[in-house]
């Protein structure tokens, strides 16, 4: 392999060549050692795409509506990245793979760079690595980045958040789950979408999400902004127009009242502090490698030490002298 | 309120009182600034319980397999207790507490104490706050810990691979989300259920697994041991005797082979490093109170600086004069 040239790299993603946006986020999902390099060569770049979270249970059809949303951009002439939040978990491979396939319809289109990214065994990894790869679509030029997850763990959803606009899916027929958790998810939506607006049980949907918004939880989201509720049938494209008008709407509402500057601010916070993190987890796990940690865990299993008396120890460790 | 008594707490959590037991894991849960003192009074009385985990997909009939785990443990005499952890999507409430209603059976029997450990709002929250509620339950006299979870999550698993022996259950009938994603369950499971076993499909699911521990991945979790696969219909509470047998051999080949010791020794590090990881989180985020982190949050969103030299300035200011 020829040494790796990050300006030439980054040069590369810019040109819009999908293999070299492709590479960076690759450093980024394998903490490649030379990542700060990569970082201070995006940074100049940045600061120009719409972030928009997607989220949502399982059933809701997700994938659907990220393809219709995906269509209706393109045909603004908007280049969109797309990074899909796979929760790793044993278990849940099967259905996405099967979402990801119902996306293939943008695979050869140019104007669309679409992502899964893997986080399994990296702790705290989303957090870490989602931001970095919206940095890399950032810098490559793309107007709008959509992340889209599952909403199924925390960490996934704290990741949505970081969202520019942060929009909740829910459909009818899905269950009591959703409905008793309705009152979560008015924190987090800046833009509710109830797709499969043609089934039984859309009305309701729609009405209990209305009250529960008219109760008064609004101003959570920032002052004034008041939720917008869409319907939307994703499998045949209907609604898209006003899924679209509703983003452009909370787009300006956050320009206008200086929150896109805030949660911009919010972001980066994030990614500052798991770059922190992560630093200090390595230095921590080579103290473990250095058998400092399995030392203080064995004297724990024995008895002779409780955890904080060890974790006291693991960081006079790790600073010395203080 | 009265201040509070942690010797007190202690000694009246291992006389059985079910409330103390409480009010301790509602203290580990609150992360309350008194937790050291409550691991130090904890800590002498700890080494006793076995840990069982217990995970699987969703509609696998996990909750009435433990249910049916405990009543076959406690008819051994055995005290159990019961961590449950919800995974805290806003999209995820209501299954759970239908799951939580069918354990009710064991709600009065002063043997079981089941608590669901909720871990919203905190990042790392379930690494941190799960070993160190089985130190509580373990410290209170029970003799078996079981921590059961939706495996949805990489963080929920993380923390089902911190028990003695790991209980992956599977079912026919749950789609190829499933089946596509068996591999990745031979590398937690250290005994496999099927449940559902009356059902068409059961067969094919025992013999891929079959296949697959053939292959010789088994090593993964250590030499030697074989994955036993059960049948059980846990609705009827049959194969019961198989799950129990298969669960005590499991921890007879652990003791035998020092894996045990081993398996203690890496929790009790998971849960040191946690604690350590979560005082420096805590120190970066006072350095965000005071406007450190949005000031560098600030610089990174103008371009000024790169989050990695944000992470540098931030690091800086943790460990001054290093």
């Amino acid at each position: 392999m020829p040494p790796l040239n990050i300006p030439e790299l980054v040069d590369r993603a810019r040109d819009g060549q999908p293999r070299a946006v492709a590479k960076l986020i690759s450093l980024v999902e394998h903490a490649h050692p030379r990542l700060r390099e990569v970082a201070a060569a995006l940074t100049p770049h940045t600061g120009h795409a719409r972030v928009i979270g997607l989220t949502g249970p399982p059933g809701v059809g997700k994938s659907t509506s990220t393809s219709m949303l995906l269509s209706a951009l393109r045909k603004q002439g908007q280049r969109v990245g797309v990074l899909a939040i796979d929760p790793s978990s044993p278990f849940s491979g099967g259905a996405l793979l099967g979402d990801r396939i119902r996306m293939a319809e943008h695979a050869t289109d140019p104007g669309v760079f679409i992502r899964s990214m893997a986080t399994r065994g990296h702790l705290g990894g989303l957090a870490w690595a989602t931001p970095q790869a919206v940095r890399v679509l950032d810098a490559a030029g793309f107007d709008v980045v959509l992340i889209e997850t599952v909403g199924v763990g925390q960490s996934e959803v704290d990741v949505v958040k970081l969202a520019d606009t942060t929009v909740v899916l829910l459909a009818p027929g899905l269950g009591d789950g959703i409905q008793a958790a309705k009152a979560g998810v008015l924190e987090i939506a800046d833009v509710f979408v109830v797709n499969k607006a043609d089934r039984d049980g859309a009305d309701t949907v729609v009405r209990d999400l209305k009250q529960m918004i008219s109760y008064g939880r609004r101003e959570i989201r920032g002052p004034s902004w008041r939720q917008p509720i869409v319907r939307t049938t994703a499998a045949r494209g209907e609604g898209v127009e006003d899924f679209v008008r509703a983003l452009d709407e909370h787009h300006e509402w956050l320009a206008a009242h200086g929150e896109l500057a805030r949660r911009r601010a919010h972001r980066a916070a994030s990614e500052v502090e798991a770059i922190a993190l992560r630093r200090l987890r390595a230095e921590l796990e080579d103290l473990h490698g250095g058998g400092h940690l399995s030392g203080l865990a064995e004297r724990v299993v024995s008895r002779e030490l409780d955890p904080y008396a060890a974790a006291d120890a693991l960081l006079d460790a790790l600073r010395p002298g203080q």
